[in-house]
């Protein structure tokens, strides 16, 4: 059991890079984003100001452009050839005048690249100059979501990966729901079943385990507790749970960087006569949504199916979003179940399913369950019980 | 106790702000950043594909644009004047052309915009146009520092934050302390100590405690434990401590947004001469990095104070960064005590401080304190023992 991505399949992302690079007419690839180093080198690390830097060659070496501190740790990139380190941030010189060196060194100051974005970013207190304000013959064509783009339909090692995520999630969900109870604040709750759960993981999986991300497992409330639940992107308040309140919770678990999502509507005690029905009217979009997933129709066309359901119920006013996102190695990622998304379904693409009932005073009401498109229709990554009468919390 | 920004002080952000945007001749200020819409007016949401922006005119009334979801979370904010919002991301229409109507309605399309960047960006799937592109008149003259620059000196509220922060993640380190011991995994230790410090800062704060950022308090290891801790940016591996392993740890604590940085190097069991060695260098940088912070001096003569120790002991071989950043909103901000940042030191400046030994098959040698820049030198705001006879666990 290896439960990350293996160097062949590394291998494989750069090799298909290159192919899109050829196509294009280019020489090389520049990319400055701490996901797309990682996910075409296996080195993960923890992105700061200091700015990192991955250039891939059509012909010739790959180089990785660190800062010093990582020069050991970027021995743990799984596809490279060289390692190329800067001092510091914001340094005596420029880190970006290091690249452009490196750059010259290797006669690729004046080559055509393409690249995910023209210069690196980060909040925290990076300012720096665009690549081209300093090698002024170089070529960046810039196209921000060529990696994405190939991240989109997983393979079958990244479908496994997603799956261990899920089992995990699954796990600190079940308890999560076992340590509810009225009077419980959502972070004891939350952390307990959490911890319990990654330390199962832990001892489970043993030394193979790498998170390479998210660490361990996870479930809680985000503030999704009673009244607060109507807010679909409410936050931690620390709130306490009481009888007859919704809960809306959400679970997953980090495996060599990638995730899952699980998300369950409970309530504390015996839900009203309102909760269960909005529960199935929630019920009712879920399923139109499994129903019309397959490859070959649009996105939308999936999102068109549960509107459809607010609109039989005349339900719109509880509307907040649409139906669900791609994921994987991000907890949200394109292309989106949305009215706005043509993107034809592929086998191979992993989405959450999870349309949301909001009612301001009452609370929201929410499943989401994670997918994966078929060759006929979908499976199911997340496999949590979803019926009302398995989401009642005992008072 | 108030845990929070006052809405007073939002005001005032806000007013310093316009001031700014008037000596630069301009109208207004634009962002799509959800660090600076969380400075600027107290609203704190969870950031996705979703663009969210904030339009604060000289004259009139300010708007925050989000997504429909956000509705009635939007009316946490303390000082914001109207609130618009679009059905989804990526929807039928745009939301750049939403909001180039909210700014035409507002007779703003051909308005002079300071802004922090000519679009929204996002890695989870967001694609969209810069905003100049769909409103041709429209001015947008772009200064990506223009609020980190006013977050850098803190007021004395935001040090009262970050003071709590540092109590809490003073506890949480003193539990991690506690519970290390051979054997022990780094998971086991650091969530036994972070729920535990997370329960007892909820109960002791009830529930004027709002995260509006980091949830609780934390302490951990992010895999710096043995050999592995020569790595100054290793990550979680669920390493195992054993006898003779230097440990290097990390504490903080969320408090209405702001964060502090403790971390302490560790020793399981009686340290060697050799580690002694180096913690003693150590322990010589810190002290040096004391000696000099105080108002007036540059931030790299806080670097180079911290460099001469190195070249006095011969070890720049074991030198991997320079000595601290500041820290507030975000874990890393501008300034760096870095040889190449000549920013002059100021009271009110909070700072990392943590010069690191790094020695490849030995481990690593940090510590970090917080501190603050005071009209007469330097206060620690994080105040954890730090000598080496307070660093040993016992086996």
């Amino acid at each position: 059991m290896r439960l990350q991505i293996t160097a062949e399949e590394y291998g494989n992302r750069q090799k298909k890079l290159k192919k899109i690079i050829s196509e294009e007419g280019k020489e090389g690839f520049i990319t400055f984003s701490a996901l797309s180093i990682f996910y075409l080198t296996g080195f993960h690390f923890i992105s700061t100001e200091r700015p990192a830097c991955l250039v891939i060659p059509v012909e010739g070496s790959s180089f990785l452009f660190v800062p010093h501190l990582e020069i050991e740790h970027a021995g743990t990139a799984e596809v490279l050839d060289d390692v190329v380190t800067y001092p510091e941030y914001p340094g005596e010189k420029h880190p970006m005048e290091h690249l452009a060196n490196a750059l010259r060194d290797r006669n690729l100051a004046a080559a055509q690249f393409l690249a995910e974005s023209p210069a690196y970013g980060s909040p925290m207190g990076y300012r720096g100059p665009k690549l081209t304000e300093i090698l002024s013959d170089l070529k960046m064509t810039v196209n921000p979501t060529i990696i994405e783009d190939m991240r989109v339909i997983k393979s079958t090692a990244e479908l496994e990966l997603i799956r261990e995520s899920a089992r995990w999630g699954n796990l600190a969900h079940a308890l999560l729901q076992e340590y509810c109870a009225p009077g419980r604040t959502e972070n004891e709750v939350s952390m307990r079943a959490s911890s319990e759960a990654t330390m199962a993981m832990m001892k489970t999986l043993g030394p193979e385990y790498e998170p390479k991300g998210r660490v361990g497992a996870m479930a809680g409330f985000r503030g999704q507790i009673g009244k607060n639940s109507a807010l679909p992107h409410a936050v931690n308040i620390n709130a306490v749970m009481y009888k007859g309140d919704n809960l809306v919770t959400g679970a997953g678990a980090g495996v060599g960087g990638y995730n899952s999502e699980l998300e369950r509507t409970m309530f504390v005690g015996e839900p009203s006569r309102e909760q269960r029905r909005y529960f199935q009217y929630m019920m009712e979009m879920m399923e139109a949504a499994f129903e019309a997933v397959r490859p070959g129709i649009a996105c939308s066309e999936v999102d068109e199916a549960v509107l459809s359901i607010y609109e039989e119920y005349d339900i719109m006013d509880t509307w907040r979003h649409h139906t669900g996102h791609a994921l994987g190695m991000l907890g949200h990622e394109a292309p989106f179940f949305d009215l706005g998304d043509d993107t034809i379904l592929e086998p191979g693409m992993v989405f959450s399913v999870e349309p949301g009932i909001y009612v301001p005073g009452l609370g929201g009401f929410r499943h989401s369950d994670t997918i994966v498109v078929t060759e006929d229709g979908m499976d199911f990554i997340t496999y949590y019980p979803r019926n009302i009468d398995d989401m009642i919390i005992d008072v």
